[in-house]
């Protein structure tokens, strides 16, 4: 069986192996716990980014840099194509363990992706694709501006059941190097996450190939979440193959693309303010790509939904 | 002297070994000789495409995925840079090896392609390019819709004049996601092998590359096949690189393009409905890329033939 | 420390060990010392180019080959994504290691670029950069149309501190396969260099992108340093993220990119022949990418200089 955690830890070794050059600082806990710094403290990399998104994706994708062209306005890009994108984009790479630690009174979070999601196998998502890992490494990337202390890595061995040695913490600020690219490479698990937001089931999808202008880079948390967002929201396309029902796919498609949503149009930072600071008062479907197709293997026919407007991709994205 | 099976044999034993992860599976027949199944039972994967496209071209090849524009159409496609394109993609990815088997009372039949015809070596085309390897690994690529028996297996070792241990068969049908990939990666072979139709010395090209369209996936294998050929014959562009006379070059350069055919515009799968099922009833001179450019290094000029209609790419392409 | 003579070696070493499928020739000097012929009677190849321009970057860049358009023009591209690129581009890529040697009574020259620069550490700009490797292995590129006897060798070991055993010397004239890369590969130092040029700091650049067309090949040197050179001034586009002030960037920004210089919209070709050969005499802010993008991290905004002109593209490249 494959083991995502088994594959991203390979890929996060090497990163370990090269971290000076790629801008990584690894820092081993006594328990042997391992946290890769790729965008806290140390610089990180464009390539580092695109390691950082393969791990995150169980080692079952493969990223890779290009220019994008929207009407004249070259960007460059990441572009993504992934085998078994249920395991690689939703049991992996999907954000769905949140990380918190008290550091005195103050309260630090985190979100947590990746594969280890896949080994502690709480969420309902898992049992759905009914998918669990076995592995001795658990690999987790958080998105955050501090590095956790050892009690998290201990913590994230006890709910996967192995030992602290095996544990890879990998942790990036969106404000960071890799954050411009491991945000935008989320291309298909986007598109995923929408399917199933619509109660689309997914198992069916057998191919996934997507691009996305990086994120330009900005100090500012907030402003950075902002730029990557919007370059998945309006810069991103992504084509699926899949063996379903046509009607299946006709019955969700208008509502998959980010223009889907009313707020489709405004950044991302906007949207954010005008919600008083509260992701959860924002519109879920707005999460998706802004271009959609979907080849259907068993009808042979072609889908496409959503458009990526250069204008929106010029204002959101060059700022 | 390069071994254009020990190249190939090099990335058919790295497909093997991460097989699960590449949607392969692997079969190990009594004799030793190896079949690899990237697309009949099994469902591969774009990767497995990529790599399976790389070992066909006898390991002299780099092809990997990117994003094509047809005038605002966005497709994923392939794209192939090939040092000694005689030997990568005529001596070895052409497709020049039939395989036919009984199963009880029916004829199973493959066109196999790859290295292993420059160790078999009675082609004549491989006589003209005096070149035949020597190894004791032949690795031959077949596309079909039928893993063949070990009988097949035996017999290629046997016209090989290796043991059975060292074959590799690596089996795919055009109606699978490795198809949908390793067709249009044949866009230098597509480009060589029009001019050798042409009568054209070949061996002087020094480098050639490519892009083509990925096929859009269907489980009808004659539609398949029809997608696969249309993403060549309307959607790829192909450079050359080489040493010769312009002369030679202006003779044929207005045939080189698929769009010298009579039949260019119309579907391959309406084609062979209109010849009665009968590919060699079709306009050889059809096949080919829908741009060439040549780059002649003794003249220092460039000859271009050809255009891509984004129109028919759409109307071909996008079922 | 990164050592980027260490990383290059890797490559470097790697290169040599597939030499026949690469199209290069290895050369062993009794001292131990390795010349690499990359394209003066080698054939060389598009992949050859492309490790040759990764490890003229100090390792510490990946290079990969593209499909670019220009308003219709496709041409085949290079693109680069690099960290630390005042390391992979100022202190490795640059060229700034005239080389000479006696042939009887003929003077040969060749001008020298890589890591093996940071090894001897004279030039000015390594003291203002403040690094120098450290490593027993030197590796040269050598951009002329003569392999360089032993004793150009030996004096590279001398300069360096280290055995000849160690020492590595890539030779290319632009007229070959190689040099049709490896020269659109220094886009990103391009854009550094013409930023040196106008007295900015570039120590702030934490990370660049870039893309080139090839250059179309042609026998005669003259004219291929010519479309090389064309490529890069006509052609190329950077993406720089650097920290600095808003302020600093609006001082030269419009002074960057090639259109800045009074030389802008002619060949080099013509330009070289206009200044009677000496390229000194031509106007030094002409040699720059065509655009460029700034992002500031520091403040989010994003800057923009020049346009690649696809007429320019199609007059200068496709001839």
């Amino acid at each position: 069986m494959i083991s995502i955690n088994g594959r991203a830890g390979e890929i996060v070794r090497r990163m370990a192996a090269d971290a000076e050059a790629l801008g990584l600082s690894v820092i081993r806990y006594p328990s042997g716990a391992t946290v890769i710094d790729a965008g806290v403290d140390a610089s990180g990399s464009l390539e580092a980014g695109r390691l950082f998104s393969e791990a995150c994706m169980g080692g079952l994708a493969q990223a890779s840099f290009c220019q994008l062209d929207f009407d004249g306005l070259r960007l460059p890009g990441i572009q993504v194509a992934t085998a078994h994108p249920p395991l690689s984009c939703v049991a992996s790479q999907m954000a769905g363990w949140p990380v918190q630690w008290e550091d005195g009174d103050t309260t630090h979070s985190a979100m947590g992706s990746g594969p280890a999601r896949a080994l502690w196998g709480v969420e309902k998502i898992l049992a759905e694709l009914g998918y669990r890992d076995q592995s001795d490494l658990a690999v987790l990337m958080l998105e955050g501006d501090r590095l956790p202390p050892e009690k998290v890595a201990i913590d994230v061995a006890r709910r996967c059941s192995i030992s602290p040695r095996g544990v890879y913490l990998l942790v990036a600020s969106v404000a960071s190097l890799v954050g411009t690219v491991q945000v935008p490479a989320r291309v298909v698990e986007s598109a995923l996450h929408k399917m199933l937001a619509l109660g689309f089931d997914i198992r069916g999808v057998v191919s996934g190939f997507g691009t996305c202008p990086l994120a330009p880079l900005v100090r500012d948390p907030l402003r950075a979440i902002g730029y990557a967002n919007d370059a998945v929201l309006y810069g991103s396309r992504c084509w699926l193959t899949m063996q379903t029902q046509d009607e299946l796919i006709e019955a969700i498609l208008d509502k998959l693309p980010s223009s889907a949503s009313a707020d489709y149009g405004t950044s991302f930072y906007e949207l954010f303010q005008r919600y008083g600071h509260d992701f959860y008062r924002m519109d879920p479907l707005l999460f998706s790509v802004a271009e959609i197709n979907i080849n259907n293997v068993s009808s042979g026919r072609t889908f496409r939904a959503g458009t990526v407007s250069s204008d929106l991709v010029r204002r959101m994205l060059v700022p």
